[in-house]
């Protein structure tokens, strides 16, 4: 019975850090849509998170199922309430990816970005998609560990977001407000992305040591 | 045993309409930090938010209890995954109520808001406001039909969104780019926190129909 029950959750557990896989795609393929003012990407992004939706849900039943069924208390208890907020911080990423595709189909056929700050967005993605596989090996082997260096990843991700919002506000900027504006929601909607990894990697931390934050 | 555990399960839900009181009135003064330049009031909803976040902890702590204790199932056991869902719900939106006063607080002592977007901005708040009010009805009543008019005051603030960044964006704005930087995350902000207002509604309908999504 309890072996039933503990692999059922190595599942869940596998399962969770394959959605993170499908989170972490969508991201780097937005912004591919974005930086290469890519129609078809952007629209394969937002079409596909549907897909994460439902893999988001399929795993929740199958959590609530396993607390219904097995009743676990104590630390499996908290594992499975940390899964479902998990999944809540995923179904998120997800969001905010779609987010990016939109801003990136609004102008087409150029890129919502100029030239100039190509290399500033690439790095907050590329921050992103480290942030999240670093979450995802958290979840995978309670590394705890890798825990710390994410928050590093977060101020970096900061540092990044207030250098786009300088170079927007410079006296030097020609590109008038929208632009302007959908860079600013852009740094808002990666600096998001990476506080959700923080927030999966925090939970972990907590069911491991006990320490810190629950929410 | 039973009463007992209904007893300590309306206690929690009693907990959580009055949390949502509180966060309602984050919301508030932090919309009147923002018009009327209140360098006092942002910084009181500034440190106020740890106490919002105090009693989320407090809340989830016991109805983790409740679930380790008592091992609902079914209802009883959807209704407490529900509310520690709708408790993140609510932490966030007290999140995003700091970030309304930390954009009045930076730009004291003028306010963020041109004057002929008060209007706007203060529609905007109210409507979160009437959104706040009614998804702790719903949450306390379990009136599922107040949920319908809340979908339709979510369409009334999108409205409003585009309404504030066609404005930003007209030939005619003078404002240069920092305050429509400005307009445009807050714009975002009360679009979030009646999206999170939804989200608690929409949690309460699964409960009580089977109907609609979990997350």
């Amino acid at each position: 019975m309890r072996d039933q029950y503990y692999e059922q959750l190595d599942a869940i557990v596998d399962d969770l850090v394959s959605l993170t896989g499908s989170v972490r795609k969508a991201v780097a393929e937005s912004t591919r849509a974005l930086l290469e003012a890519d129609g078809n990407v952007a629209e394969a992004v937002i079409a596909g998170d549907k897909d994460i939706d439902e893999a988001t849900e399929m795993i929740e039943e199958r959590a609530l199922l396993l607390l219904a069924t097995q009743q676990p208390v104590a630390t499996d208890l908290r594992q499975l309430v940390a899964t479902l907020r998990m999944l809540t911080d995923l179904q998120r990423m997800g969001d905010l990816s779609v987010h990016v595709a939109k801003v990136a189909r609004r102008r087409m056929p150029d890129s919502a970005v100029p030239v100039k700050l190509h290399p500033t967005i690439a790095a907050m993605a590329s921050v992103a998609d480290s942030m999240i596989d670093s979450a995802s090996r958290i979840v995978a082997n309670r590394d705890v560990k890798a825990a710390a260096e994410l928050e590093a990843e977060d101020d970096e991700m900061d540092k990044l977001r207030r250098e786009l919002l300088r170079s927007v506000l410079n006296v030097e900027w020609q590109h008038g407000v929208e632009p302007a504006i959908d860079l600013a929601l852009l740094g808002r909607y990666y600096e998001r992305i990476g506080d959700h990894a923080v927030s999966m990697a925090r939970r972990v931390v907590y069911l491991v040591t006990g320490q810190g934050q629950l929410t």
